[in-house]
């Protein structure tokens, strides 16, 4: 099943064709930011921005500047967790990591650099009402700290070679990945003009298919052929890690998998024209890589 | 000399007391948040933000959670600036580095988080009108970013070991020194209610007491006794690093940062209650240490 559809794969194009547009140009650490944001990701983050403000009734590309904002803050994140302090990775999606490619001292400057940007961006967008632009890129800074993405991965290392329970990997998931799918969707329902209702409606679906996405990435990492998964299966065993599978068995993490999924698609009841999303939650439940 | 009159001593206090307020409190990763905020530092740059606000007829108290997040800005960047990959230091402001007190990997998410918090605080402030806080948070990420501080830091690696001319080391400092200072005092005046005409002469002050500032820096580098300084002198030197009195000479740095002065002090011609800083901007010409 494609992950988009035709209307999702539209705002995709529009991130793609954007998103170098809203970075510095010109050599050096300008040229390490494009690297970094040019992996190749799925662009789920922006995705999503562009989709629920189209949902509330907002023109996507209004959001546009705010869905480039919160991938730069994805890729940032990508740049300083592959860092040798870090997790010490070569590689980024097949290709050299930014540090491997363009040094240690750069890559951490570039990825800070993305962080910042991404509030240049935002804080300098003239497309929607200065308090919608407050409110979204408040959201953003939110999910993205100590009570989101950088808390999960604290919790993260806290747990490195310990042996949590699952209210802890959930929390631990909650930061690291749902945080951001959260924000996502919740900026995309206030820069469209979306209620609370929506806007708290948008929040939970990418709240649940973060979680979703993360217990599939866990099952997939034990069941999945190395050639599907681009990466070698069971690396996670070999780094006794924690994992939804390790902690649940593989039947009952299937079985979250879907529950989360579900929960995403209910809160999409919200939304009239929502078909793409749920299309979008089932799609990432079932992939295979 | 000394640096603050009452009035300014006055805001040194009230950043005192809201900064930590403004971190997130709890062990771990806050802890070192609030530990590389903790250095006993001038905090020049928030002090400039009440002092601007004031001056442009704004209550600065309305400031004060820009004030904390220009100094949670100017603290990441002194965390990733003493890592291992940029310039490796053990200690800062007598005190171990955060990542010799801490570890590498918990500076690098340190750093990244109070960069992060500083947008959190300023866009969940509710102290002044969105459009001012917008701006005024626009005004730190720019100063911030590849065409501020950053930008700086990449001129200086850039430039490590090589001979520069006055020139390029001017746009260097111009990003690693006057930027933030000048983000500073026009943030200040924004969310005081300044006229364009006092943003832009605030921000002028901010640069070239900044520019001040570090040619006064290059200067005690050769003059002042290791005792006065804290570090050993003539430690610029050992590494082969580029200064202004290595450029100029000591008695043309001395003409240039008087020079830079006078140029700041004209600036504050706008404001009709100047005079705790022009005597500040005197005091950091005439500082020993």
């Amino acid at each position: 099943m494609a992950l988009y559809s035709q209307q999702l794969q539209q705002h995709l194009q529009a991130v793609e064709d954007s998103l170098p547009t809203y970075l510095p140009q010109g050599e050096g650490i300008a040229a390490i930011m494009h690297y970094a944001c040019e992996g190749g990701g799925k662009r789920i983050r922006p995705v999503l921005v562009l989709e629920y403000c189209r949902l509330c009734g907002g023109d996507p590309s209004v959001a546009l500047p705010f869905a480039a904002a919160i991938e730069c803050v994805h890729s940032y994140s990508l740049v300083h967790d592959d860092l040798p302090c870090m997790d010490n990775s070569p590689l980024r999606r097949g290709k050299p990591s930014a540090h491997a490619a363009f040094g240690e001292t750069m890559a951490l400057l570039a990825g800070d650099a993305l962080l910042n940007r991404a509030f240049e961006i935002m804080l300098g967008a003239d497309t929607v009402h200065p308090s919608a632009a407050l409110r979204a890129a408040f959201e953003l800074a939110d999910k993205a700290g100590v009570n989101g993405m950088i808390g999960g991965q604290v919790l993260d290392l806290d747990s490195e070679g310990k042996c949590i329970d699952e209210p802890t990997l959930k929390r631990l998931q909650e930061g690291k990945t749902a945080a951001l799918l959260q924000a996502a969707c919740r900026m995309g329902a206030i820069l469209g003009g979306g209620t609370e209702e929506q806007i708290t409606c948008a929040g939970q679906y990418g709240y649940y298919i973060g979680l979703a996405f993360q217990v599939v990435d866990d099952i997939l990492d034990v069941t999945a052929t190395a050639e599907e998964l681009g990466k070698p299966v069971g690396s996670d065993d070999v780094n006794e890690k924690n994992t939804y599978v390790s902690l649940l068995g593989l039947e009952q993490a299937k079985a979250l998998a879907a529950s989360y999924t579900t929960q995403a698609i209910e809160a999409l009841s919200a939304f009239a024209d929502h078909e793409d999303l749920r299309a979008l939650a089932e799609a990432l439940l079932t992939r295979t890589h």
